[in-house]
């Protein structure tokens, strides 16, 4: 008896030669077509017919699942939806259309049972994000969130990729930080707990943050590094309850030294979101098809059109020009030097096509201290711009840095220091990972495209 | 004019045909012998001879830096160590044996000026460990910490692809949480800072702590992944300013559903640790032959007997026998029930040929709750494992899951519902990413593998 070596690798192995285009889990992975191997998953569906039984088990590498056939006398009253079993059995060709293989089953036996009554998800019910929201220890056992599990780590993966073929070095910056990179205020402050530290004395000897941008550790390794990135997570202190906000965050973050242009950030921005998305749609099939027609109907069309055309540029200027000769009444102003709401984010990118739009050179006060100075007298924009997306509204921040010493009014010794010594122009920008999910599945909250969501008055487990 | 794409891509293009293995950096890819094209880096050394100067320009991308040939006319005082250039000129064939190419500039820029008297290294000299520590902003510019960026991003990237070509699925465990997984007490908690948040009530609504393993996490979703694993940073409110612990540091955690045995974690933590070492040896071998040569010269003989070498498995029964049978003095005691210390854990991986070693089956008291009871009374042990490797001690630390509900003595309501629903037997582990890097590469303190250390009164940038 061979063991089980996923499904997912296993149905992929024997689609290889059939049309359909299948994919299962752990359990088939080079065992021969009439081999004794054993089986370990999930039970997903229980169906009893006179002679026999048939069940679908899961182990989590892929949305499919395997087909088990047992006689009537292997059944079993612990064999429910949601159990864990083993089974050991012999590997066919199936006879349906469905799937290339399933399993006779010679043995069953029931590991870890779940009592249906009480398991908050039911056989056979297509539960919604919100109700299965509840219950962030179990969610991960519905299709939906196993789904969007698979769908991050794939994502992740892609991202990863992109930078790696393009040259660029991974830098894990510092989640405490003693510095505020946005000058934002909403910090999550860090002490030790517990009665050894209540002396008052800071831990680290100064007030330590969790950080809200990796940024300004990027910009010193981006001194003797053309290219660098970082992928991690990324925190707010934000009293809100929004569907695009979370206290904890994923975010990618580029630096490129000796930068010409804007178009050197957007070109990256914009090649990063096309090859992740594209990774995503290949990888994922059945996964992302799951979002697209059941969860967010219609959505599909909208990131077909994203990914098929190039994204526009327009600067800040044509984009209030855009806002003011709109029919639209918004609830915040438009004029020149106001900063642009989601209200406003979303109308420009449904007037750009309902496709992402870059905005650029935007105000110069309203960009932080670091945004490079156009001096643009007397508008005085600076070099910044910001990725818009379907759905979402912001979904990445970038600039030019000023990296001119005598421009450069911060306090900071070291980001003075970094100027002094081989400055060269460079720049970067963020892409909330989070919001990228919201993105290309259409999902509308963004507490559940991340395992274990934490907003204020909520950090479950 | 082409503009530079990398000088590590570039010099690896002009190796394809050439005997030598020299790798260079960003500016050549593509571009043909006789092609003009632009370079930019910073200048790491610099020679004046009467009719040339000769240039050393590194992007970063590799340890191999692009030599420029100028006639003296282009010379400029601003053309020091530590500046950044940008330099357009002809790519040729280099007569030296060194580099496969060279660039004859017709142009030498200065973009960002360097003073070499302020700048705290000095051209040529080989600064110690020690010393560049003391400039967190500035180290990644001398050759040692770039090297060491460098293998830091590409172990990433190994370990990262070996789990997912072996079916793992990466789930990002939070890292504010409101449960203490390891009871270990040396917590940081987390609070938004500045007075909006001064009236004693909670952000979160209960008190929320930074993580010290995503292990309760991964549990979560072993659940429905027979296959999980997770890479990020941990913390640790430790009072200590040890050659091996950092408040904050990476590490690796896997958690493997359905699993027999020990060996089915074992095996798992010997591959990884060869297929990243392995990778790394192969990936950057400049940048390792820099430590193994330069820094931590002798110590490629260990990696390779480490590579070369399964690694032993003992059990803490055997383990004490060892210790007590020595004729070396230990300042803890080595009775059966006592914990291994540092000076015990490095004698152990000298007896057993200086490689790494498992050592099973610690008592049952001295593991966390969710360790497998052995029940192998009278002793009791549990199915729990450490990796002890030279030079740093302990490496990894994994168990069997108490998965069995009536065992489980813990009070938290929801690890219970887990063994409630589908429970299987299942086990994980842990690595320690920085000591993972110590061990490799021979460094001494822990300070020196990670981009900005994070330790008690220490917390620069």
């Amino acid at each position: 008896t061979s063991v089980s070596r996923g499904i997912a690798a296993g149905i992929r192995h024997y689609c290889k030669n059939t049309p359909t285009k299948l994919r299962v889990s752990q359990a088939l992975s080079g065992a021969e077509l009439g081999s004794n191997i054993k089986v370990q998953g999930w039970v997903r569906s229980v169906r009893a017919q006179k002679a026999n039984v048939f069940l679908h088990v899961n182990d989590g590498s892929s949305l499919q699942s395997l087909q088990v056939v047992a006689s009537s006398e292997l059944s079993d009253p612990l064999l429910t939806f949601g159990s864990a079993v083993e089974v050991t059995g012999i590997l066919k060709k199936s006879p349906h259309q469905k799937q290339p293989v399933e399993l006779d089953a010679k043995q069953i036996n029931v590991v870890g049972e779940c009592n249906p009554v009480d398991f908050p998800f039911k056989i056979k019910e297509r539960h919604g994000l919100e109700y299965i929201r509840q219950f962030p220890h179990l969610r991960c056992r519905t299709n939906a969130f196993s789904s969007l599990l698979r769908i991050r780590s794939e994502a992740t993966a892609a991202i990863h990729s992109y930078f790696k073929d393009n040259g660029f070095v991974e830098i894990n910056t510092p989640i405490i930080t003693s510095n505020d990179c946005e000058g934002a205020g909403e910090l999550f402050q860090v002490e030790p707990s517990g009665p050894d530290y209540a002396d008052g004395e800071n831990f680290f000897s100064v007030p330590a943050y969790l950080t809200v941008s990796g940024q300004l550790h990027l910009e010193v390794v981006s001194g003797a590094f053309s290219k660098v990135y970082t992928f991690g997570p990324t925190f707010r202190a934000e009293n809100s309850q929004s569907r695009r906000h979370l206290a904890e965050f994923y975010m990618v973050e580029a630096e490129i030294s000796f930068t010409q242009s804007l178009e050197d950030l957007t070109k990256v921005m914009e090649d990063m979101f096309r090859f992740a998305t594209e990774h995503v749609l290949a990888h994922c099939v059945e996964d992302v098809d799951l979002f697209h027609k059941h969860v967010t109907p219609g959505h599909r069309d909208t990131v077909d059109a994203m990914i098929k055309n190039s994204f526009p540029v327009i600067t800040y200027r044509e984009a209030i020009d855009i806002l003011r000769r709109s029919s639209e009444r918004f609830a915040f102003p438009t004029d020149w030097g106001c900063d642009l709401k989601t209200e406003h984010e979303k109308y420009l990118v449904k007037h750009c096509g309902n496709i992402p739009v870059f905005v650029t050179d935007y105000p110069y006060d309203l960009k932080p201290f670091y945004a490079r100075d156009n001096q643009d007298h007397p508008e005085r924009t600076a070099a910044a711009v910001d990725l818009l997306v379907p759905g979402v509204g912001e979904l990445c921040g970038g600039s030019l840095r000023e990296e001119r010493l005598n421009l450069l009014s911060a306090r900071l010794e070291e980001y003075l220091d970094l100027r002094r010594f081989g400055s060269v122009p460079h720049g970067g920008f963020g892409l909330g990972f989070e919001r990228y999910l919201q993105c290309i599945l259409g999902v509308d909250n963004i507490k559940d495209v991340v395992p274990f969501p934490r907003f204020s008055h909520s950090c479950l487990l």
